[in-house]
């Protein structure tokens, strides 16, 4: 039932990017993307900070439904965030990969992580 | 340099999926992945907790540069969480291409994200 | 207009403590107290996570007003999560008078608060 | 040197504002304030992030004694940042009397909390 045209999983970042592009400048009645784009940065960071305490939340719970759920609208608000200060989910994914090795993700890369952020 | 068979960009979340998968019973003074997973799952989350408030510091500072890498670390660090809990990067995607249309991104999938959360 | 009896701001923690508990078992419809209580532990968490991040982005706007209402928000809803869990803010402030040393405050305690959290 | 009479639990905050102040300018290696003073507002602010969310992990964990010391450890830290932005506790008490009555504490004050932030 599904249609042939599918967005694959694995374009799926980009695809969403895409249409976080095409909605900010919809018309804020109609779209939640236009309504946060009108609201301004704040507003966007605010559902991050939002998004992230229920994902904790529902990790605490042991719920992982909900956990997936409110994975999904933290995903999501970052990559409304990373649009408003015109940077695409690549940028993200390919930093990921520079710090795991491209051809995969030597225990290095564990490190790279732990040590750049020592003073923490 | 570059191992030809390097992970396209598009199995990244995949592939990263598979090295916490390996280094959670890795040497914990080896593996930063590792050394969260033998602290445990509130180690994790406060680690969500923070690098949250760290990707709204450099939105708000327009470092763009700052933000993909803070960006990096929370999605990071949400796919441990996400092992934790036995959910995969592919959950979330899944969960986000249902709410916008497995075909691709109507703008009813905003609505649903909006409308979804309206209590908050 | 204001009673003569009014709360001195030394006492108005423990005032807002009190507020709260009488509250709690109010109508849902009538006290946002109560409507929080009604939705549980959850939402009260929730909040602390949003008035953080409101207080996060106010301070980085300078915006110093905003800073004290947010501050206002952040520290009212602790005083909710504390009485669902059985404490008063007395126990936070004697905390910290036991951190600080009680006639005060020497450096050592400013050592502690750092030392007591040397992993993170 | 210590006063005899230790400082009273009503004048704590006002109290560990002053240490606040003194202690801005001291020497980065032995004071805690001074150290995080010395690494700037984001460090600070990280810092509020960071102990709010272990605050919720507390509250979650239904672990008592956690939760008044990380609330004590949250409330420190935004003490130091109101006084990064240079203001004082008991501008956040004036706020949290104003909102509450300054005799106290009608259940009007509890919906101008919820009132105000009708957008959240």
């Amino acid at each position: 039932m599904n249609d042939p045209s599918a967005t694959p999983r694995e374009h799926l970042l980009a695809a969403l990017a895409e249409v976080i592009d095409e909605r900010r400048s919809a018309d804020p009645e109609r779209s939640y993307v236009a309504k946060l784009q009108a609201r301004g940065l704040d507003a966007m960071l605010k559902k991050v900070g939002e998004e992230a305490t229920e994902a904790v939340l529902a990790a605490k719970d042991d719920d992982a439904d909900a956990l997936v759920s409110e994975m999904a609208d933290l995903w999501f608000h970052t990559l409304i965030v990373l649009r408003a200060r015109d940077r695409h989910p690549d940028d993200v994914l390919d930093e990921l990969a520079r710090r795991f090795g491209l051809s995969g993700v030597e225990e290095k890369a564990g490190r790279e992580v732990a040590g750049q952020r020592s003073d923490k």
